[in-house]
C-alpha cells in the first residue's frame, strides 16, 4: 500500500529531544506542570498518564492533583497564586457543559499551558501572534490545534516555500468537528495560515478563508448550504474528530492522495482509508502532551523576563 | 385568594422612574446603549422590543443592530472601539453552543452591561462585591440574576434587618434552572447574601451555601443524593426557569405560603400555585431591562471617572 501512515509519537520526538536537551543543559530551568483531573472519565486519565510519562522524558517537573470537581475551582486560584507553579492543566470534561469554559478562563493567562482562556483564544481568532508591540512574545495557541499544525508542518501541507503566515494558500481541508477547544480554533488557525477551510458539524458546513487571494489579514466566516458530501471529494486534507466510535467517514468521499489525519479517540475513518489516502495520521495525542510543555516553557520564560 | 400577585412592571417602576430623572436633571448625561440582533428567535426579538420601549422611557439612547451571526464579533469588537458607545448588548442565543460564551468574552468589560463577562462572573462567584480596593466601583452583576435579587428584595425576602451581605440567612432557596447566564450565577448571589440554594438541574441537585452560622466569606458547592421532589417542601423560595411550555412544577410539592418566582418565558408553575404561595412573580423581563439601563448609568460614570 503506498499511504504513508506518520504516527504522533513520530512528529513529537525531535520536539521532546529538543526539550530534554534545553532541560538538561540549562539545570537551573525547573519548570513545575501541575494537572488537574476531577473527573472519571478514562481519555481523561489516559491523558494524564501520557503528560507523566511525556514530562518523565523531557524533565519537565509534572504533578497530578486529584480533586473533586465542586473544590477544583479554589484548587486552580491556589495554583494560580502559587509562584512554584509555572504552568496549569485540566483535564476535561470536567461538568461538561459551560461551567467548563468559565473554569478555562480561571486559570491565569500566565500559567495557561492549554491556551484556552479568552485572551489566547480571541488573539487566534484575531490572527494576532504575539502578546506585545516588540513581537517578542508569541502568543500561546491551544494544544490540540497547535499539534495538529506541528503535524501539518511535518508531513509538509505547510509550505516552506511560501512566505510564513500564508504557507497553506492553496489548500482546500474539510475539519469534522467545530467544538470550541479543538474543531472551530483549528478552521481558524488554518484559515489565518491561508487555506480555505471547510468547518463540517452535525448542523452545517461553513466556510473559513481569507478571501480570493488571500487579501485579508484574519480569516472571515461564510455560511453555506454545502453538506459534508460535498465538501470532503474536494479536500487535500481531511480531518475527523468525531467522538463517536460509530462514526466512520466513507472512504469513497475520499479525493484520491488526500492526507487523513483523525484527533478523535475513536477510529473515524474506515480501515480502507489507507487505499486511497496518500498520508494517513490515525492520532495526534502525544503530540498534544509535547505541545503543552512547549508552552509551559515559553510561559516560563515569560514569568522569568518579567522578574 | 389570598396569594399576593407581584408583576415586574410594578417592581421596575421606582428603577425606571429613577433613571428618567437622573438623565433629565444631567442633560450632559447620555449613555448610548448598542443591541445587537443576531437571530431569529422571536423571544429575542420580544427582548430587544422591551429594551427599545424602556429606554424610550427612560431617555437611554437605545440603538438596535440587526446583523447576521458571522459578522456578529466583528461588530462587537467595532462598538468596544467606539467612543459613542457606553454600553453593549447581545441577544443570545446566537450559535446557541460554547461560541456564545467566547462572545460573550469579547465585549469590553467596560461596556459589558449584561455582566456576562469572565471579570463580572468571577467575580460574583467569589463574593467579590467591588472593582477597586477604594471600594468606589461596585462590580456589574448579571442582569437577570440582578433583577431576581431586585424583586426578592422588593417582596422582603432580604431581611434589612440583618446586614448587609448576610440579608438572606435563615432562608432556604430551591432555583430549577442551572444555566450559566441565570440558574448558576444566581444560586452563587443567593448563596452568597445568605441563603440556603438547593441548585436543581436535570442531572442533580446541588446546595450552595456559606457553611452552618455562613461562616465562610463565599459560598461552597456541595453535592446531594436529594431529589428535587425533596428539597421543594423545604424550601421558602422557589424558583424557576425551565424553557419548555411542557413543564410544570406540581403544586402540592410546595410548601404552604412559599414565595414562587418564574423567570422562563413559560409559565413553570401550575394556575393552582396560587392556592399555596403566599406571593406570585408570573415573570422577571421588564426588571432585567431595567437593570441593563443600571448597569449602564453604572459603566457611562465609570468612563467619566477615568477620563
Amino acid at each position: 500500500m503506498p499511504c504513508k501512515t506518520v504516527l504522533a509519537s513520530h512528529v513529537a520526538k525531535p520536539f521532546l529531544e529538543q526539550l530534554r536537551a534545553t532541560l538538561k543543559e540549562n539545570s537551573s530551568i525547573r519548570p513545575k506542570l501541575v494537572g488537574f483531573l476531577a473527573n472519571n472519565d478514562p481519555a481523561a486519565a489516559k491523558y494524564a498518564e501520557w503528560t507523566q510519562k511525556s514530562c518523565e522524558e523531557t524533565g519537565v517537573d509534572f504533578e497530578l492533583r486529584t480533586v473533586s470537581r465542586n473544590v477544583l475551582e479554589t484548587g486552580i486560584v491556589e495554583a494560580n497564586q502559587d509562584p512554584a507553579v509555572h504552568g496549569i492543566l485540566v483535564y476535561y470534561p470536567v461538568f461538561g457543559d459551560r461551567q467548563d469554559q468559565y473554569l478555562q478562563n480561571v486559570v491565569s493567562p500566565q500559567k495557561d499551558v492549554e491556551g484556552l482562556c479568552h485572551t489566547y483564544c480571541y488573539n487566534m481568532y484575531h490572527n494576532i501572534r504575539y502578546l506585545d508591540d516588540e513581537q517578542s512574545r508569541k502568543c500561546i495557541i491551544p494544544c490540540t490545534p497547535l499539534a495538529i499544525v506541528k503535524i501539518l508542518e511535518h508531513i509538509e501541507v505547510y509550505n516552506k516555500i511560501i512566505t510564513y503566515g500564508n504557507r497553506l494558500h492553496g489548500r482546500t481541508i474539510t475539519i469534522i468537528n467545530r467544538s470550541e477547544v479543538v474543531g472551530r480554533p483549528l478552521a481558524a488557525l488554518l484559515a489565518n495560515d491561508g487555506a480555505k477551510v471547510y468547518s463540517v458539524d452535525i448542523n452545517n458546513v461553513l466556510e473559513f478563508h481569507r478571501g480570493e487571494g488571500i487579501r485579508l489579514t484574519k480569516h472571515d466566516v461564510f455560511e453555506t448550504d454545502k453538506r459534508m458530501e460535498d465538501v470532503v471529494p474536494l479536500s487535500d486534507v481531511v480531518i475527523t474528530g468525531v467522538p463517536s466510535s460509530g462514526y466512520k467517514l466513507p472512504t469513497h468521499l475520499l479525493k484520491d492522495g488526500v492526507v487523513a489525519i483523525n484527533f478523535s479517540s475513536n477510529k473515524n475513518f474506515e480501515d480502507t482509508v489507507k487505499e486511497r489516502a496518500s498520508i494517513y495520521v490515525p492520532s495526534v495525542g502525544k503530540v498534544t502532551v509535547i505541545m503543552l510543555q512547549r508552552n509551559l516553557i515559553r510561559l516560563y520564560d515569560y514569568l522569568q523576563q518579567k522578574n
